[in-house]
């Protein structure tokens, strides 16, 4: 199978001054394509990292795409040490220099002694247009039927030269076998139990079927991978093992494609025809912000209190003074009284809410950071849950979110048995 | 100098499952400690590509940090790989027994196998506590004064741990040069546009003092970092070379430490005695949620009204249904309404509000995606502003939300021309 190496080259990814999306767009457009990606790396703007991950990078992979350090500043060293890599001399590519000409003067500029370098190729690489930009790509032939390609690192112009020009040269060169993807997304369940209570279905997994774990914030979505040669036989097979899921963890999945919670949500609440609303303390607007980050969410989403004081719990919700007397604001009481009061209020199907402390510190003594009650308020009446999480505020308010959408999850699909 | 390589373990990395934000976030906390991170390398979940990775980090770095890979699910085997890698026995650690159990009986569960095996840790490694997950991390002392430490690929598991144990015990041994960074963030103007500005300024800067841009979202955070022996002298320099900045872009500038807008908003809410209110619309709860981020939000941040729906605009925060009628939801109008109102229902001593279109789609073929109106309600009126952002709905709800706040901040502090 063909591997690739992704390198990229640049100072200000190792200082963490940018984010390495590169990396990630071309990690997911590979393995659509079927490569298998088996390294990423970067490395600093000096000869000598570049050389050495050149090394390692082509140890490994058949093939190596570089990103970065192609610009005509004088921190910019790739193309140099490639040329020297491959014991190249370097020339002034015709095609380069008209193509950067032609660039250059149809943005009003005239072509200036840097653009001009940009046309100077090592004569062993094979020239690749760079469509939106002024430093073209390399493509260089290395022993063992090996390739290694250089590119901008500037995100669009890389993007667009692996589309239009580098993954077709890459397809029509390597064999690849057919990579399907089929996923399990669950909610409520830790991923050691889930992982126990699948551990006789994991075990008998064909070689070629490989499960991955993905979990974020009480989330655990279970993605299977299948390689083979022949399509069919493998999207059954993988359909197959996906249904055998359903008896062991069904109460935990909530989809049988990669979306979040809040998205698989939203679905089950346009076909039900139902409408939310929510009344948030202690989670701040998170709820609301979670499920208004699905587009068309304006459909189901009627909209949502943020009742950080207690006047607002009073005045705007409803909340009854005796009850935050008696019970404090951080009960059972004042959750369903919250949840009933947004579902009137709001003039929704279901009443969401969320009360408790969710840290650093709590404001009363009798309540500890991570005490957090949740309730649901709908036709029929309001139930109400109590969370007991860590000291985090980020986390607590995450998870708290979360508890809240997969107490909704269970009220819409109660579980069968 | 002290050198880093960064290992992140994890097919779903390679397959561009998951953006790599620890390696990021890592990169910066390293810089800003003064270690300087030389490498970037992820692989995939086999000991096979973990000890070519191992190899490689070892070989160019005096220190390795590892992320991923010690969940307790089978695709997990960097532990077992670190052990033979080591040469070291694995063992029931005894504190991470008791931690791991307090751990999970705190919220509610009792220990499983698979808990129990996050405490077998390999001997000649240093126990590293994880607060708030249940795998731990490991130290160890590897030839040469070489430290490898592993952690969990958890974000927020693997960030309490660096900040709070392994950077404190990586400062005490290594030496580093003396690093300042100084600060300054600004809100409202274009990172090109602050560079032209401040050229003059930043080319005059002494070789041992470097300005990095970080922006995010309409900020863009200045960073000056020196190094030098004499920490006294680079100090007072850079305290002068930031204060020259104020003659130049002061108007844009909310903080001279590194913070986000809403703390510092929130420090001059609570010096004022003030308290806030927001009614949205098209963010969606994302401007409530930005304010209740900050611990200790409750002393300002009085509560928010998630208007998603006409009928919540007209009924909870009393926009009047003739504005509608008249103006549509999308206009000055309505946003000055919603800020009057939430102002009022909520008591208030500001309100603010936004409505638009955040797209990806528009309901109102008057309306295009990206037009979006915020306001701001005080005792002596209200004032609001349109917007004209682009087409994807998470950057217009995040771009909305910082423009709201930059509209509050000017409000708050009136620029002095």
């Amino acid at each position: 199978m063909a591997s690739v190496a992704l390198l990229t080259i640049g100072d200000e990814i190792l200082y963490g001054q940018i984010l390495n999306t590169n990396v990630h767009w071309l990690s997911i457009e590979l393995d659509k394509a079927g490569f298998s990606v088996a390294l990423h790396l970067s490395v600093g703007d000096t000869a000598e990292s570049i050389t050495k991950g050149l090394d390692t990078a082509l140890a490994q992979a058949s093939i190596v795409l570089i990103t970065g350090g192609l610009g005509p500043t004088k921190d910019d060293v790739t193309k140099h040490t490639l040329a020297a890599y491959f014991q190249s001399e370097l020339a002034i590519h015709e095609q380069a220099l008209a193509d950067v000409t032609v660039l250059v003067t149809s943005r009003g500029r005239s072509l200036n002694e840097l653009n001009r370098l940009q046309a100077l190729q090592p004569v062993k690489a094979r020239y690749i247009k760079n469509e939106v930009g002024t430093a073209p790509g390399m493509w260089f032939d290395a022993p063992g039927g090996k390739v290694v390609v250089s590119m901008p690192g500037v995100p669009f112009e890389m993007k667009r030269m692996v589309t239009n020009q580098v993954l077709p040269l890459l397809n029509q060169q390597f064999e690849k076998p057919v990579v399907l993807h089929k996923y399990a997304c669950t909610i409520g369940c830790p991923e050691s139990e889930l992982a126990q209570l699948i551990e006789p279905w994991e075990t008998a997994l064909p070689p070629y079927l490989k499960l991955a774990y993905l979990p974020t914030y009480s989330q655990v979505k279970l993605r299977l991978t299948g390689r083979s040669a022949d399509a069919a036989a493998l999207e059954a097979e993988m359909n197959e093992q996906i249904a055998a899921l359903v008896p062991i963890i069904g109460q935990y999945i909530y989809a049988f494609e990669e979306q979040p919670l809040e998205q698989a949500l939203g679905k089950l609440l346009c076909e039900r025809k139902l409408t939310v609303a929510a009344a948030e303390s202690c989670t701040g607007g998170q709820v609301a912000t979670t499920f208004t980050s699905i587009p068309g969410s304006s459909e189901y989403f009627q909209g949502g209190v943020v009742a950080y004081s207690k006047e607002v719990k009073v005045q705007v919700l409803g909340v009854k003074p005796e009850t935050l007397a008696e019970h404090g604001v951080y009960s059972h009481q004042c959750a369903a009284e919250m949840a009933a009061g947004v579902r009137e209020k709001l003039g929704a199907a279901i009443g969401l809410s969320t009360t408790g402390v969710a840290g650093p510190a709590s404001d009363d003594p009798n309540v500890p950071v991570g005490n957090i009650w949740i309730g649901l308020a709908h036709e029929g009446g309001v139930d109400t849950r109590q969370l007991t999480l860590g000291k985090d505020r980020e986390t607590n308010i995450k998870l708290t979110t979360m508890a809240l959408l997969n107490l909704l999850r269970k009220h819409l699909v109660p579980p069968a048995v």
